[in-house]
């Protein structure tokens, strides 16, 4: 146990609270281990440090340094994750809960440092391309950039996940410079204000980069603008009772939802008992209905299965809780911990009683419930409960009330569109669960669950191998689901920090969209001297650089050679007759002998800055090439990335992609395209 | 004038109201020339009409037909443009007011069409890729989809543009697949009204695809559920009451506004009254003011001026408005026509008075203003009215009132910096105008202008030739502010299609995920015959369809040909010592030579089905290939897409993309891409 027992906000990047005020219990026995603050927080003081602290410290960064530091964080957290389990274990989870809570929170951090360096530029404009002509004349052309809103974030979140809550809206927003208040739900904000405490002590992260609230939100979301955001994480009673917030409304400030909904798993018409789907089936049913003892916004609410397979499902399944020991975390054996406080026991009991108006109970505590543990007796421990609804088209309660709990309702279809029209009554769920063998079955089934759901997991026996499990949002995919579940979209790997940004059409001539992107747009203005851009070093290459090459006539010769070298020898290279009938009426070259002779007429062979063409991008093959026709390149310097990453010898470099045209002696465009270099740095 | 002079809705697929009810003013002279309807509509029956026959009839089509009929459709208005101006004519609008209404609607329709064609699908799931991977061993994998949300769009506009306002958000919906019910303001609604009968009349619209709300939209949103959107233009007071019902609140539906805005226009610190420039930005800013009567959601109201500069801008302005005739469009060389209504006049006056308080009124009424043509003294015409701020930094009301008319306030600025400001003052705009010579200014100011713009336009000299002015939407460049602008985003090329999909995270085995999005993803099953897939026509070839090629060792005879031909002799293939030193350690072969290579290794010679290659995407060197190593390559058909097109001759084709993987000896991937080809059909 820490030894803060009275928790405290950061504000204006001071610790705030001292005096005692509202007791948190442990989960497993009811002790009291913290207590909240009494002391009001000064909204306004947190809104200011933010936006004149917080937002200049942030945009003194660039994507790419952002993306370093989130790094940095993530390893200074692991280093220190056991504290965090020591704590977590309060909150009634067992250490693989923690462990989706405490690891997958500092690996969201790890996967949005990994995916902004590899995807954000090192400056503070992402240019959202390709820029386009908005006339006949090359003057005037189109683009989008996404900008930093200039705003702050406030993240409110859900007792359940209080590291990760914070975690995997905190990296995105950090990415793009926006400050963070994170509000953790009042029950289990112990583990986010220890979390929050090491973010601090880290001294890793700009002044004002995170401020965190311990209790109630106050005034704070009438203090916000349009730069601002709101995400949410919680009820939809909740996400309702914020979003119709006026001032939110009056300021279109973007507020994103993230709410507990009714999702589901169905076991396909084709699957049947004796198939490893089956099995797979109710592993994963049961898994998502005890783990963290059912409080996961993703678990299994609904079991839709077949009407002549309820039986050996039931019965499967009954066999798998009846075996789960439920208890303190911390005894040997233990699978499934308590909810997070007593009053959560209470709402999941009531919520189980209306479920169980008109449906069958056929597994709850009556069957042998006996949580381990010392002073258990006074813990938030929940029976699995297993229900089973026979007129599910009909009955609203099964598609309505969700039990936050081990409490998961099986329900029969017959044919497949009826098991997606049954998903759908859930009226917008996080994720759904196609079992099923048939790629067919899964073609017809999953645009349907799409449109009713964020993310659909198909599951058999071969993803079985790497499941990361029907419950788990990862990093690279959305988390969100439309309807109840919130309209909100979460994660889902660069677009993460998009849905922070502000997008802007821009328009001007060709200089200025390269200006503003940092990105040469074909048409701008290019700078040619003596020195090959090829032999500039990563900092003294300035975007836009080019180079005009000499020429290179093409003969028949080339194209025969070409062939022989290729063993290309497609008709309309070589064989005169079916050229002529050709849609160009004669023979023509290679393509790919183009783009080497561009590559040719363009290198500079003696060793220098550019270390390696690692790709090509966008490559179109616009005007045919015929005997005789004389071509040239233009390479120009389109974009830098500084990565700061040196190789294994110490030596820096940097991600240059160059714009290549090749045209013919009419100044046509034979061939456009993008080739991707490491080129060194002098230092 | 049209022969029904009492409008009608078009509600569950029959044109319903008979009996007159409001009566609606020519805003030319203020005659009376429509009547609404007196008759419910009853909105059960609409909503009920587009979910049962609107969803499923075009959910009956794909991605490329719905592009096709959008098309058929823009062609068949153009047709019948001109009874649409002659309609026009009683909004008040001059010819090139109503152009924009009518011809950059249907324009509108044919971008769409057009980008529809080029971009989406032919099916109704778009994969939103790359897939990648989630586990080691490769039988996991995830991946995005956009599908069709099942629902339908009520698209609520404005009084300005009756046919552009709908057309724009119809296309993209109606694209998405979602049935559309369109509410225009009432004050012009027989525009709307002329344009959906001809939408009706075409035949070219599957059943429920449109239906009209003449009047009030009654209790249709407290009808709607998560699967809608609804999308609104108009007032930023009308927006808050609509995004505020609860019904919407509490399905999470999705609300699109774009709200009127204090748009600005700020002239850069570097131009001066000798450059052109100055005269660009005086041009701008007038036809800004006086296009449209001022009753764009777009137009410039706030003029940001040097401090040094105000006298020159004003004198130009005035002589410019001084010289603009105002009064009925018929008339020869009237160039501003009237406000839409009298109530809008009278709205237009107060918020001037608003304005006038402690600002100086530079240009109004007082400076001669006689509206020409017959009647006039009963039209709702206003004089082009300036105003200059001299202490904007302070004052709120210039970046707060909109006054929607010919309604302007000039203000100053020292520093670039405080223009910026002055900019973000407005709390939110729809665009920006920033007029510099200097690419440095641009990309000084243009990012904290794009986060609070949803659009900015740089303007000088270059792109002037071409520009598309300030107040312009354009279909490919996305629409829509933050903040007071309502936060909404439209347009903006097939993003614009997207916003009306529901986004899916999809996870399971390659095989699944090949199954679901219809695209080949590494991993999956592929199919293998003898028969080459190159030889199969587009009707034929399966997605999976596959070839493993042959295998081939690189020899030093193949580097040295190879050089020879391309004229490519960097180091890295040709220079032992420099070689060695490198990081491959090494000579290698060109990166070049193994795409070519890999050509001539599934290369099928005959004249056959497909037709060309006529690009590449993605390329990746992973491995290099050194002396003596053997490759093969394996030919994947990716993707078809079927635009419905032919030939010249009249041949129809389809577009292949093929996934492209060479490897080793070892099996290590050497180089990785996707080729882009066009393949014959049979018929």
């Amino acid at each position: 146990m820490n030894d803060i027992s009275t928790l405290q906000s950061l504000i204006g990047g001071r610790w705030l609270g001292a005096e005692p005020h509202m007791p948190l219990r442990s989960a497993i026995n009811s002790n009291l281990i913290y207590h909240t603050h009494a002391e009001k927080i000064d909204f306004d003081e947190a809104v200011v440090y933010a936006r004149k602290t917080g937002v200049p410290s942030l945009m003194a960064l660039d994507f790419q340094t952002r993306a370093a530091r989130l790094k940095a964080l993530a390893t200074y957290l692991m280093g220190r994750k056991e504290e965090l389990y020591e704590i977590s274990h309060h909150t009634g989870a067992t250490r693989p809960d923690s462990w989706v809570d405490v690891e997958g929170g500092i690996g969201t951090l790890f996967a949005f440092a990994s995916m902004g360096s590899r995807e954000l530029p090192s400056s503070n404009v992402l240019h959202e391309g390709p820029a386009i002509a908005l006339g006949k004349r090359g003057g005037f052309a189109g683009t989008h950039i996404l900008v930093p809103r200039g705003g702050l974030a406030v993240h409110i979140n859900a007792f359940n996940f209080p590291i990760w809550g914070l975690l995997e809206k905190f990296a995105p927003s950090f990415l793009a410079a926006m400050p963070c208040i994170g509000k953790p739900a009042t029950a289990t904000s112990y583990l986010t204000e220890a979390v929050v405490r090491m973010m601090h002590e880290s001294g890793l992260l700009p002044d004002g980069s995170i401020q965190l609230v311990i209790g109630s939100t106050g005034d704070l979301l009438d203090r916000l603008n349009g730069a601002d955001v709101v995400t949410f994480t919680g009820s939809a009673d909740t996400a309702m009772m914020l979003r119709s917030n006026k001032n939110l409304l009056a300021n279109s400030v973007p507020f994103t939802a993230e709410a507990d909904s009714l999702n589901c798993a169905i076991l396909g018409p084709d699957v049947t008992p004796d198939d490893p789907e089956f099995d797979l089936f109710v592993k994963e049913v049961a898994r998502e209905m005890t783990g963290k003892a059912g409080q996961k916004c993703t678990a299994i609410r609904r079991i839709i299965v077949p009407e002549n397979r309820v039986d050996a499902v039931a019965e499967r399944l009954r066999e798998r809780l009846s075996k789960i020991v439920v208890g303190d975390p911390k005894v040997e054996g233990v699978r499934m911990g308590a909810l997070a406080s007593m009053d959560q026991h209470r709402d999941v009991g009531e919520r189980v009683a209306m479920l169980a108006e008109g449906n069958e109970v056929i597994f709850d505590a009556s069957h042998g419930f006996a949580p381990v543990g010392e002073g258990s007796a006074g813990g938030a421990f929940f029976a699995p409960t297993l229900l089973l609804c026979r007129n599910a088209m009909v009955n609203n309660a099964v598609h309505d009330v969700e039990a936050f709990g081990p409490v998961s309702t099986m329900m029969t279809y017959s044919g497949i569109e009826e098991a997606v029209a049954l998903a759908a009554r859930g009226k917008g769920s996080l994720v759904s669960t196609l079992c099923t063998k048939d790629p067919m079955i899964a073609a017809r089934a999953v645009p349907g669950l799409a449109a009713y759901h964020g993310r659909v997991l198909v599951l058999e026996r071969e993803a079985a191998v790497d499941s990361t499990g029907h419950g788990s949002p990862l990093p690279q995919l959305k988390h969100g689901g439309p309807g109840r579940a919130g309209g909100g979209e979460e994660l889902g790997g660069i677009r993460a920090v998009r849905h922070f940004l502000q997008r802007a059409a821009l328009q001007g001539s060709p200089t200025m969209l390269a200006a503003v992107t940092g990105e040469y747009v074909r048409g701008a203005a290019v700078q040619e001297s003596d020195l090959h851009p090829f032999r500039k070093y990563f900092e003294d290459l300035k975007m836009g650089d080019s180079l005009l090459t000499h020429r290179r006539t093409v003969t028949e010769a080339d194209i025969v050679a070409f062939g022989g070298i290729s063993g290309d020898f497609f008709y309309m290279h070589f064989d005169d007759i079916a050229a002529k009938d050709s849609q160009f009426g004669k023979r023509i070259a290679h393509g790919y002998f183009v783009l080497s002779a561009a590559a040719g007429l363009f290198v500079s062979p003696a060793p220098g800055p550019v270390l390696a063409n690692y790709g090509l991008d966008n490559l179109r093959f616009i005007t045919p090439v015929a005997i005789g026709d004389t071509i040239r390149a233009r390479l120009t310097c389109k974009r830098k990335v500084d990565r700061n990453r040196t190789d294994e010898k110490g030596v820096g470099q940097g991600v240059v992609a160059w714009d290549v045209q090749v045209t013919n002696q009419n100044d046509e465009l034979v061939a456009s395209y993008d080739i991707l270099t490491l080129v060194m740095k002098r230092v």
